[in-house]
């Protein structure tokens, strides 16, 4: 295969300037959000050892970028921001203050099989909040969220709200081994409500429980999961107890109408613990983001502390985000030898007054036409006489 | 070779808040300078192949961080941004456009072989003018680097300027080869003085000549050049009547005092083809930036047209600027459950009135006095009675 000069590889874009200004703009208002809510942003390299966080990750590992570093040890891409950012935390600079609240804006990289328009490397914004085991952290995450969603005029954004560990209890309570719970764990983290069903009816026996149990995928409202629930069992009842204080919290906070409470969601990152969330915008199937607890990660790093966070996709809020009207002013100044002082002259004072001026020789250009059309004033400073 | 969980690549850095902090600040004073020009930025992918960007990039290939892709091409990790913006200029959407003014604001990759402090990753701020040939293309991105030091408070930077083809065409002058010339342009680049003045008296036979080329790593004014310039070749007269009256322009925007004129000065970027310079903070020997005319590298890919630009690394950058008091007043409310509802209706309004605030349920935090240290002002709503 001839490579041409101006290929990229399978899953790699330019950034134009009009996507690299809403990148910026999108940035910012996230950043500044964060802030406001007291996080502080930190970056980590681009590269990692395979050995720590590619193997972490929990992102598949035919979907990582891998190389040799010159001491023969394999590094990757990194495939996400939550392990880089679990592994500094836990480093004794931070592990003193916890509970630390971090930001990022970062891209991340996932090798791509094939050509079909799925980015290999693409930006998320994102927090971490590490060193809180509460509830209460799992709400501040969720609305720090949706606020960053607000604040990207991203509108009605869905937010779906499942539950880890209790949906483990739950199947244990149902007398369910841990290699069949997994299987239908499988099944609803890809969302196969028929494959389900019938791995219900075949492998589950008691009668009770298999009808029980083919419901679970229906449930949207929090009060709908009592029904799984056995209130005499501690461990059951109290992580429901948290999640309807959690609920609570959001209801309070303006979010009744956008979350939906599903027992069967749950995630294929198998580091998640707790609370997961996805988030969706309108009128698209993918989600913007998502997140949860995973308090399972931080004890990789010899750290036995909560952790939750999320992160959501710059591509795709990009997409949910309302089109703008991008015409910046721009000012051409067209100058030849002659005027050549008179111009810098002219366009430092229309810069310090905070115009935008492209300051051009005119001989230089070939399609003078065509290149003036491109700013929304022009000055001539190219004649005889003028200057 | 074990690899500790904390551990990171070779060269590897992680950014904590207060660096990331200066960053984005020196990011958006550097970008709204470019605007002012009539800059646009631009992103490319962090992979390219090795067979075009790799090859075309001039650094060093065991600088080169190389993978394999699903297809079994190289890919390269950028090792610097002016080839992979030559690419995307010269392809169709913006060829059109010319003179096109791109900016960037990137981390670029150089493998290192040894411990040693060296980064391996870092980022780079820069701007490319493609399609302008002449020499008012080259004063303005030498005045927008100086600008963009001024903007960062970066006092007294030096510049200084050399002429990669007149260097060339005065080396043919005196009647030496291609390989001969090429072996004294590597010890000028290497600002070897005795290495250089050794070989000149080894291999020059002419005495005139070996007298005169002896002394050219002396040249620091313009009006120097001169006694080593041809006023009867054409080529050489015209390149020289370019380059002063850069200086003019130069110098009437206030660099008199600023740039020296170093004929013998040139750069082991290999495309670099005109007019080439490096910016040098007080009291640093690593260059801030440099960069240059590379008319060549667009004809790589296909396109018969000039380009300028030049490249400043942000870590240098940081070191040279002024440092600053860096006290953001971030709030702290500590809450119990029973406040938990006042607790974010207060940050609330503290938040849509500007403040930052850290929301937090106190009994999830182990060291409170330890954590409340680090805020600014605290609330406490953890008591019985207070909210």
């Amino acid at each position: 295969m001839t490579i041409q000069m101006f290929e990229k590889p399978l899953g790699m874009r330019d950034d134009f300037p009009s996507i690299v200004k809403r990148k910026s703009k999108l940035s910012k208002v996230g950043i500044k959000i964060m802030e406001q809510f007291g996080y502080e942003m930190l970056q980590t390299p681009s590269l990692e050892y395979y050995e720590t966080i590619g193997k972490i990750s929990a992102i598949a590992d035919n979907q990582l970028f891998k190389l040799l570093d010159n001491q023969g040890q394999t590094l990757v891409l990194r495939p996400d921001m939550t392990s880089p950012i679990a592994r500094v935390a836990a480093s004794k600079l931070l592990k003193e203050k916890m509970p630390v609240r971090l930001g990022y804006y970062s891209n991340v990289f996932r090798a791509q099989l094939r050509e079909g328009g799925r980015p290999a490397e693409f930006e998320q914004i994102g927090v971490e909040l590490i060193g809180d085991e509460s509830l209460y952290a799992d709400a501040e995450v969720i609305l720090l969220a949706t606020e960053i969603l607000r604040g990207l005029k991203v509108e009605s954004g869905r937010i779906v709200i499942g539950h880890t560990q209790l949906l483990q209890e739950v199947l244990r309570g149902y007398g369910l081994d841990a290699a069949l719970a997994e299987k239908l764990r499988a099944e609803m983290v890809a969302k196969n409500k028929v494959a389900y069903e019938n791995m219900v009816d075949t492998l589950v026996d008691d009668a009770e429980a298999k009808s029980s149990l083919k419901m679970i995928m229906n449930t949207t409202r929090l009060e709908d999961w009592q029904q799984w629930i056995d209130q005499t069992d501690p461990v059951q009842r109290s992580l429901y107890e948290d999640i309807r204080k959690l609920k609570t919290i959001l209801d309070r906070n303006g979010l009744a109408d956008f979350v939906t409470y599903d027992l069967s969601f749950t995630s294929h990152m198998t580091y998640y613990t707790g609370m997961v969330f996805e988030i969706y915008g309108e009128g698209s199937g993918f989600p913007l983001g998502n997140g949860g607890r995973y308090d399972g990660l931080m004890k990789q790093f010899g750290l036995h502390v909560g952790a939750t966070g999320f992160s959501l996709r710059v591509d795709r809020l990009l997409e949910a985000m309302p089109a703008e009207q991008e015409n910046p002013e721009q000012t051409l100044i067209l100058y030849n030898e002659k005027n050549e002082e008179n111009a810098h002259k002219e366009a430092e004072k229309l810069r310090t007054a905070g115009t935008r001026v492209t300051l051009q020789f005119a001989p230089a250009v070939k399609a003078q036409e065509e290149f003036s059309s491109l700013f929304s004033k022009v000055i001539r400073m190219d004649g005889e006489n003028n200057g």
